[in-house]
């Protein structure tokens, strides 16, 4: 790997986050006096006596909103509230404290935080699952969003998912989660602030051609996964529909299936390529009121990020990342293998 | 703590960041079945025969840049060349592909990285110097900033330390590094962009009364140490100086010595109240080219950040944080406690 490490570093940006990047090899080969990192995924108990988000422990859990299969206790999934939640749902009256949002800094913390159990079975993660079974997940997703989109309140939904301690997780059993948030988050407004001054400067939206300009890793019928141009993070993956449209919620069956099917396949790819790498996954959705001119430079995507590195004070102080893998290179991995 | 966990979750905005933090004591009580995290800070190697940063071990450095005091063995402080730059100081030419600032995604990797090594001896850190001590390595900082801006291509200077495995250190013998950048990352403009939104609604500087409106956990003749009001980390601290001052470099002499006393009255709370955490500090500064009409919200700072909790995909979704403790607590433990 000599010669790649050699490679020039180069400073690129991303068009959707407007974040840039320090695409660096050289980095890959600084040594590290600490002994050993703690192994990412340290071996789950084996007894599931103790979990409660295992089929028959159901009423160790917080209250349940829906589950799929409904009315069976045969269930696949759940969504069930989060007993330790950030925010509070009895609180939907008044937060606000100064009627000057620009002086708003403080809010009662009304909202919704929810835990998606994926699977009934304590052993399997997500990528176990088939592509429908995946499609199911993906579907539960839009129902709740469905149900929380009517809160008048409710400006923006999180989806999310940690795998692995050093993603966050707290929780082995695999799962992922939901918060409805009553604002809409600066970083969500400054993304659609960097598509939009992208869209008026080449009248296209920054992602309808992310399959033609980057080569993809993979293909589906509506969907295409990239690693991105200037992926902050190595083996960082995006999977995006390939037909403009600027909410998650608006997946539809047949599409849900499609993209279970990729979302598995890449997750699959990551965890045998990569031996099993904690991760996170994103929805990148927009936000629930969204003006019609802004409909045009808005679109979706799923950002699946593998916890490879750590990050240190130049990324939290700058917001530039640095990256010891060449996009091109992530991707000639990710492509070439063959999941068997 | 149970009347602690109770209290109603909030969220706040940060004036300075224009970030979102959900303040949420009742996160704190949340279980985890992972077995257990690595210790924050595995011993350092009880040799140090192994370090390149240690005394005598000169040679198998990247090239000096400076040292104090210059011109001898017995050297205090180095500045040094990072031996695996993520920049390359040898590409300032031609490094924009594109004309158009809006279409440029990408540039060749100029840009400096330097380490500075805060003490020629393995077993001390940062805290364990005096505040003179300190005070070098601050004015280390200074100097070396001096130099880099003379370049017409540096923007924007970052400089940041990392202490402990889980903030990202490569490294257990201190030091800190700055990298030099020949762009200004997005995130500093947007600090800026907020200081400005506040500056204009209130016609004060957010950062001026931030002792006063704020409970501060210390003072000095200069500078004030407060939990931020809406503190993204349990027990995040930032140093601020007194007077509106928007660069860093212009730090002096007697400023040095003050602040340096401050900041390792900070570690050590830190370190003693929290058993050593890792944590990492970032100094936060306006970019080099600033106009006139922004110096005005433009204020320096440092931030400091332990790493206690780690973050999960509802932070790197969203830009949103989530912290347990209250700032208004953590300051009021921070401000008890007496280091003895
Ligand atoms: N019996 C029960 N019934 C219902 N819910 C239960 C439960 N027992 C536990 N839970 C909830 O299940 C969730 C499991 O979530 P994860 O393992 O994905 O990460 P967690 O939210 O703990 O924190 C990670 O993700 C968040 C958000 O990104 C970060 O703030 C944090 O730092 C990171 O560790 C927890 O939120 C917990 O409160
Ligand atoms: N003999 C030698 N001479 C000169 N320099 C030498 C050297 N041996 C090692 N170095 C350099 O010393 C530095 C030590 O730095 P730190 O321990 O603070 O973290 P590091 O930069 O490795 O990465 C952390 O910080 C960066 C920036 O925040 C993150 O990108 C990353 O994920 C995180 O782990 C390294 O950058 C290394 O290249």
């Amino acid at each position: 790997m000599a010669s790649l490490s050699e490679r020039t570093p180069e400073i690129r940006r991303d068009r959707v986050f407007n974040r840039h990047v320090i695409l660096s090899p050289a980095r890959a080969r600084r040594p590290s006096d600490f002994k050993s990192k703690s192994p990412a995924n340290p071996t789950p108990p084996s007894s599931t006596t103790q979990c409660p988000f295992c089929i028959g422990r159901e009423h160790e859990c917080a209250p349940e909103i829906l589950r799929f299969p409904p009315n069976t206790p045969n269930w696949k999934i759940r969504v069930i509230e989060n007993l330790y939640p950030a925010l509070r749902r009895d609180q939907e009256h008044n937060f606000f404290t100064n009627p000057n949002p620009n002086l708003r800094l403080s809010s009662v913390g009304f909202g919704f935080h929810d835990v998606v159990i994926e699977t009934p079975i304590h052993s399997l993660h997500l990528p176990d699952l088939s592509p429908i079974g995946v499609a199911d997940v993906l579907l539960a997703y839009k129902t709740r969003i469905d149900q929380l989109r009517l809160h008048q309140s409710i400006k923006y939904i999180q989806v999310f998912k940690n795998h692995g301690a050093t993603a966050g997780a707290s929780m082995t059993h695999s799962h992922s989660q939901m918060i409805a948030l009553p604002i809409v988050p600066p970083s969500v407004s400054s993304r659609l602030e960097s598509m939009k001054a992208w869209f008026n400067e080449t009248r296209k939206c920054g992602l309808c051609d992310i399959g033609s300009d980057e080569v993809s890793i993979d293909k589906s019928a509506h969907f295409v996964s990239v690693v991105p141009y200037a992926a902050s993070f190595p083996f960082e993956i995006w999977i995006v529909p390939k037909a403009h449209c600027c909410h998650f919620h608006e997946l539809d069956n047949e599409m849900a299936v499609d993209l279970g099917g990729l979302l598995k396949l890449m997750l699959l790819k990551l965890s045998k390529q990569l031996n099993d790498p904690p991760y996170n996954f994103m929805i990148h959705t927009s936000p629930l009121d969204i003006a019609t001119s802004d409909l045009q430079f808005s679109h979706w995507f799923l950002q699946i990020v593998p916890q490879l590195t750590g990050i240190g004070g130049f990324e939290m102080g700058s917001g530039c990342y640095i990256n010891p893998i060449f996009s091109e290179d992530a991707t000639k991995v990710l492509r070439e293998f063959v999941v068997g």
